[in-house]
């Protein structure tokens, strides 16, 4: 009963042989190998269109290096206060960015909300060179509270965005679960709604450590080289990252698996429900968060379950958590079984 | 006959298999899980000391976190003029160190001399603030030359290095190699002789992408740990970088892997000797060096062989090249086979 | 009727007499020259205590280059959220300190409360590496809303601070202005009271361009020279540097320079008040804030008044401004002069 | 007899003055005077084009801001070896760069050559994306050594820059001493010759601490504004940057003090060779190099004569010092006076 993230997970069995697959034989390094190629025109498919594709091992890694990308030193990233480029990247966009700045703005069930982004635009805008003016927009799909954008909100904000000269970059490291989620295509999610650089998670979703930062402009994709090569990030042995990721897309791999997670999430949050625990979010991700009494969760922990507990402070308006209460995040994914929920139910029954 | 570079090999079966051992159940991410702490104990133990120890996936990032823990943004690193990190990272140590400078030194056989490190120690001393001041030495062994620094070497370069309060690297990307030539244990190479951190290589060993910062001073190593993350290179999914060091230095793989890259290097360079060839620099690692007139290279090269060629401005001094000589550059790997270098011999003797 | 900037004056006749002063003849450059040895030793006599002094000729320079100093890159600065450094310093914290990361915190009248302090703390301590840690308190004295720190407010603050670790910076561009108000003297209101560095402002005092990094334990200055250095701010000619700080210091023309232009802000305050308009700040230091009708503000303007306006969304909680009011800000300085105040309070009566 | 350096000295008496002249009334801040205004008309028209001008402090500061925005960070700055940028700077081309690499090359009496330049570029260009490739040239003008680029001489060097995608930049901290000399006005010497920035100085040349950045491509620099901000290289009271620059110009007074200077240092280096001792470089401008036995360099100092001794491997290629020569470095300025020259020829004549 492992829910503490959806990366306590191996990988899934279709990356992990594919990595032995791809083992035999010489490769070009660097990328410069036909697998590396091949995972370029299969992004490109997946998204119908034109895309430069830097492949790197870790989520921060992608994020960081897109930031740094769009935006200069002395601008402003705009994106959710408990977005993980905000509070679990240990400032890595701040270090590949030469000193730029994230600015945290508020938004129910984890999303920003047009009129917060329009309002954060203006208020970072103008009173140059004295202030950092806002340069990025970042939206973290699906978010930190496991909730997801709908194309059409995308829109709405990237259109705001773009209308100011700000780029528009979305943290996919949950990218599958969204779309897996919505009826909705890869595309449609992503540059038709506006985005201009998607990072593209794998690890997440059942990879080994495989992330993609996906310009849907190649035209301003070259400089992204240097500074992978110098972040350390371009993997001599690359067709191994590059393996990951044609198997995690191969046949739909990615999204069942993520429907997987999903389902497995719905689930969770159902057994909750059936014990009188109302999610707090919604659950549209893999992601559960619920306030659970304090014996509760000794019990719960005594039983097996692994989970994290969050700050009850990011609780939303009118929720009033006891002051013993716990705000708990079950993360499921690929390989959480459904034995696993069941053993969990036994637990919530128990108490 | 691919001898471009040995990271156009894939991985060592051990390791493949490794990957597959570690995959099965959940594990506590970022470095928290068991896997992780067995490989730092075994790190410790194979140098006979305690050490902190951070993985990480390529060998720039090793070397670039390792250098910029050691020097300030306003120091400098004497270094090799021909080493990896001056010619090959596009400037990672100085981007992870803010701007430190790297001072590129001349060097017989791709060594540095003690001379030379405390003629530059002085130079690039004092003049304070106008002038960066050294605080690093930075010793590839085995080199890019394909030499190999003696223990004793490494410590008189230490011991000056030490006197004027620089630190040591050492960039051991070829480590193996170096220990599998010499008849010395891998402390008398390092923290015996003076080193204080040391990027150990696994990648071009035999991994997918694996390189330890082993610090032999861990009182130091504590900031290391925001370094990695903010660095984008803390792995989620720690373990399987862990397992790959696993495998790779469990029952003396490592060591069996480099012999073998050693030994087939040794060949090559008979090989092309018997064909009236003189490696350029002493071949000591993996790595044969030679001056190869143009048709000989043309020939090679349609016979199958892979493999780079270098500015000739590199040769030693009094080695003339004539203007249609090329330096090319051997690699060997745990991969290559005898069967390659008696196919690449026949070449050689088609001339 | 210039009131938009202690900045918008010109320098003191004592300071512009001393550049003069200061001229004839060589010295030695890059402050080794007997006047800046002076300067020095006068500023520790103020202090009452051994100090290590860096002159620079900003209030941004001396910020960044104090919070770089003592904050790692992976370190957050806790400050206000309305602060200098926080809103128009385009990011020169960040950039001196390597991408580290100002975490603003709400604050009535312009001041961090010892409760908000202590429960940023909570929150920026611990999940390492993965947030980033509070490293730094800074303090703006007198504040961005003309209030003042009291020297037991400082020392609760700083207290709470030391305990989890943190050092503590105040920023003084008003400084001067702060002491001349309070009962207290300059060791009192820093070191004494637990300021770790302060940004010694003279530029708003009166200087030219002016502003000394004063640390409180020379043991930790030493790094100090190459930041100063290699941001472009050691002065070759610096006993210019030198001369203005001697004079802003000697005969305590910086005291009698900054209760004047506390003076005219009470005046002005006090003739807001007959007009019938409270200031929205206590008025402690040469900054006066008020909700202007946008009839009167076209009057005052027309009738040659000049100032900013700022967001209102700075207001109090529970001060309520008409959609038409404007919140102004009157700065003063030592060279407003009482027939000023006394224009702009017939404009007032005009209304 | 004071030649350790044209910082030595003071503020000539008309930038002194000119000081004064600004002082009186209030201006806006941070450049949006109309002093400012009139000196960006007046370097404009000096340099017979639309210019962009961002006025600075120190000469480090100019040219880091200059270097850091012509180069990308993964990108390198080919400059002479013995230049300011790479010696004198602690690295703040490479801060502001954010990690940026000077790449110092050889040249003969402290100038670069085409065939050395066009060498550099060739090595550094391609091996994408693993090898810093050269951004910008940087000429310094006059040069460290005291001697001066003909305008052919930078159209060749600028012409091969342009040809690899290479910008331009001239370190001219002793511009004015080039241009005094040369007859050539500061349009040929510079954007007509293929000059895109220039460090413009005029603290050597008598100001108290003032430099121009001058960008002949106003198109280019726009973010320029938030770089010297962000940097803490805005001044507050702008004016008296402006004023000292104003002056400078005003009434060709530069290039009247650079005479000066010049003349000083001709009268110098011709007492030198009276007394047998022959300038190592070509006395052009304000600097003499030669080579000092011992025991007349203890009686010049022991006699009051100020300057400084340089390590003499930079000595030019035949030239040989006895190991007790010294390599003296004589620097003259606006200040120094007939007087002074005519006392050092005495103690030369006395030893």
């Amino acid at each position: 009963m492992n829910f503490a993230s959806d990366n306590t997970a191996g990988i899934a069995p279709e990356i992990l042989r594919a990595l032995a697959e791809a083992n035999p034989g010489f490769a070009l390094g660097y990328g410069n190998d036909d697998l590396t190629r091949r995972v370029e025109r299969q992004i490109g498919e997946l998204f119908e269109r034109e895309v430069a594709v830097f492949l790197v091992p870790t989520g921060t890694a992608a994020n960081a290096l897109a930031l740094a990308h769009l935006t200069p030193p002395w601008g402003g990233v705009l994106c959710h206060a408990q977005s993980h480029i905000m509070t679990d990247e240990c400032g890595a966009p701040e270090f590949f960015g030469g000193g730029l700045k994230l600015i945290g703005l508020p938004g129910d069930n984890g999303l920003l909300a047009p009129e917060t982004v329009a309002a954060a635009i203006a208020r970072y805008s103008g009173h140059r060179p004295h202030q950092v003016n806002a340069a990025t927009l970042s939206l973290t799909q699906a978010s930190e509270a496991g909730t997801i954008y709908r194309a059409g909100d995308i829109a709405e904000l990237a259109r705001i965005a773009h209308a100011h000269g700000l780029k528009v970059h979305m943290d996919g490291a949950r990218f599958a679960n969204a779309v897996a989620r919505l009826n909705a295509s890869p595309a449609e999610l992503t540059w038709k709604a506006g985005v201009d650089i998607l990072s593209f998670g794998a690890t997440k979703g059942g990879a080994m450590a495989a992330e993609a930062v996906v310009f849907f402009d190649p035209s301003i994709a070259d400089a992204m080289h240097e500074r992978r090569k110098r972040a350390g990030h371009l993997f001599s042995k690359h067709r191994f990252l590059a393996a990951q990721f044609e198997a995690f897309l191969a046949r739909d791999t990615w999204l069942r698996l993520a429907r997987h997670a999903n389902a497995m999430a719905d689930r969770l949050a159902e057994r909750l429900r059936s014990a009188g625990i109302q999610p707090v979010w919604p659950v549209e991700a893999n992601i559960v968060f619920a306030l659970i009494p304090e014996r509760l969760d000794g019990k719960l922990r005594a039983g097996g379950a692994a989970y994290y507990v969050r700050e009850s402070d990011r609780l939303p308006g009118g929720m009033q958590a006891d002051a013993t209460d716990r705000l708990a995040r079950f993360v499921t994914s690929f390989a959480t079984t459904e034995d696993e929920i069941a053993r969990f139910a036994e637990l919530l029954q128990k108490r």
